[in-house]
């Protein structure tokens, strides 16, 4: 039976001391109610949020569409990353808000799950996915879209404790 | 037998003329070679980045790891984009830059295949996947990474031709 | 973090008072026994029933295959289900029974798991994709097969306590 | 190499002569266009399919939800139908109709590719999916819901040719 | 666009000259068609054989289902090998072979594509599962199994043509 | 609701007494840290075997890719393995070995949980995915290598307590 040695400060926990990767022990966290809400934007012409906005009105919801494709996203992750645990999520809640001053919608994801290790990469993947799908759905009339500023904002439970990034953090770019 | 009439300039394709969604008909597109190029930046604390770049050369080859999953990824994208074309990709690069002047990782994907659609989706979700496995492998020592820029540089074959995006675009934030 | 609010009465949970859809919290419930059963029936063509029975007793086990299909694919109800909980299902039963006298297959699946939420998705899933695998290996000699009366038999556990289907009800059609 | 020598009529193509499943050989079998259109229909009470009309009209909308999940199983087919052969569809479209006489929800799927074998299974799990998701979402105000009639309607192209089922047959149950 | 040189003989394809993994370029091989046939043997106690025998005839049918599993795995191959092109297969075929002389089953797969690379991955991934899966129904009576001699037999099609392995190497252990 | 009856001794657990297959109802058993540790060799030419060694310490990583896709595939297993139950593991870490005096690659693989049912098939899918990795990436040099003994090492926790192989079984071939 293999039994790593713990790590040193400052080092990648996916790593032994070798270098190798492996899918890190979390046998002996305590199972706690883990909450992660991640955010990100995608910039976009007037004229593209436009469409967005009267679809999501009268017809052709993309962000409805996108909210559910975020949503399915989340219960990907542990497929996609490849050292992220698979986690049984028990609350996935998706928001888009429209910022017509920088046109531009920014999703939002909150994950819970009551486990034994954080949600953080669940809630980036239905940022990303959502916002992929704007993407998609959008492309055929503007190719110069960019998605930035994805990131997570609020972390609960665990070992670490609560954490909330600071507000000046929120636009590096 | 469901015979919808095309759509107006301007509008989502993605939708018919009542504004519910479909996967479109690119059954009479010809089949072209097609290239997509993406790219998209992660960054980080300046230590973060040391400790990518030690292992790089040495051990915890975080950049490689990222590197498969976001090559895996690319061939997922039909499963997480609701309304993209399963394709069968005949080539996917993913490359990383390290730019310490900003302390940041830069992912560049680039996709082909040779088919009825392009593949933009593809080369975004390698780039977005891959930039996600950074995170994921480094958030231990650094919740404060943020992905920004992430967006299509150029793009090749099928009935709208090359496409480049001007230089100036490449930073919008 | 997101605090939704409870709906009123007779509103559909999958949805805020926003109308927008989420995956609902089911982190408060309980974890206890919960078990469905679900079932469903294909009709065809009396000589395509003497193809299936003679297979099982013999060669070319239709069924045998349809059950591999139900039970893998009530393993992934999470994937294929927009805002449907992923699950640790503990146990999976598919049964198929003949009826000559209309010419049908009945497929009945039970799904049992520990958990904070029920499992009628996955016994329909599971009933759903082995009437759809016989129908795939059955279809060459018979077109017209029609799959119909699929729905939940029972459930036991979770708040809402235990139910069993009417049995006039059971034949609606 | 293993040569199957070509089995008799009116058995079951899936089986070799000795009644071993397999993938059947489709390689020689030609390119064509081809197009399958299925449909079913979920039957629930009246105050269900009110709370489903006013959704998609206003909020919470269940149909556009259940069109999504819909066409993401199209492309699922391969992996959920142990011998179906995964196939690159051109095109989904997914339709539903509400008829308020007999309080019920149908649902149809076009699909529609260029291959070797036909998509009536693409068809069929797409409509099962949708129907299935309807069954999710409202689940909480309605448990005696009940899905039938889904079966083929339409199939195009392919060596067998055109076929539509014949209207009476819409209505076995 | 990313144009990499060609590599030195005898180096390894996946790796570009920088020691960077790639999905190798196939989009100018040619289209044709191509068989692969892989073969691998599962060793245990004669009683146990002596239940899969029983089974196989009258109930409990281990290696039907084990078929299954290797048909439905090979079409998971692109999914499960990192740098695996995903292909469409015209045609998949498992069979099982019990050998009492030395306790043992050996699943050979032959797996078809009419396509620009090779389907070995396919025929190998389809044989470990095929073993897998008679291991775990296997697993309760007998611990000790082993896996053994998985390996390519046949190879048709492509720009390296057609192989044979030499009869001397079917038994290398 | 189904109760089947408990089975004979030295049957098969996977089939009720009609020989049926089933996913076994694992409810009732407690939930333990499980761990389970297999392996399995891959032999190939002297100089297959250099190539990957010089890939290992400069460039072309052929093992740090095989261990992510042997990692990534210990969280599919459920996926892939017809009656195994879908489980949420706490731990994954793959490491190979270098033989050169026969010339090959040894995959140890341990997986850990803590729940209802063993973790044997997630390590020996790992082990087989891992390999299978290491076929495709020197496949190009080295169309004969060969997989071998493939099995479980140790096993601890659960009902049926600790196991270690003995180590004369090591080697069966």
């Amino acid at each position: 039976m293999n039994e790593n040695t713990p790590q040193g400060q400052g080092e990648l926990t996916h790593f032994d001391e070798a270098g190798q990767a492996h899918m890190v022990d979390v046998g002996t966290k305590s199972e706690t109610h883990r909450i992660a809400v991640a955010c990100g934007t995608i910039r976009m012409k007037p004229e593209t949020l436009a469409i967005i906005q009267s679809g999501t009105a009268k017809k052709g919801d993309v962000l409805g569409i996108a909210r559910i494709a975020a949503i399915m996203a989340a219960k990907r992750t542990g497929d996609l990353i490849p050292l992220c645990h698979p986690l049984a999520l028990t609350r996935v809640v998706v928001n888009f808000n429209i910022d017509t001053s920088i046109s531009s919608v920014t999703c939002t994801a909150q994950v819970e799950t009551y486990g034994k290790t954080g949600v953080e990469m669940e809630a980036l993947t239905a940022v990303q996915v959502g916002l992929l799908t704007i993407y998609d759905m959008c492309k055929a009339v503007d190719r110069r879209m960019v998605i930035m500023n994805v990131k997570v904002m609020e972390k609960y439970g665990g070992k670490s404790g609560d954490w909330i990034a600071e507000q000046i953090e929120s636009s590096p770019d």
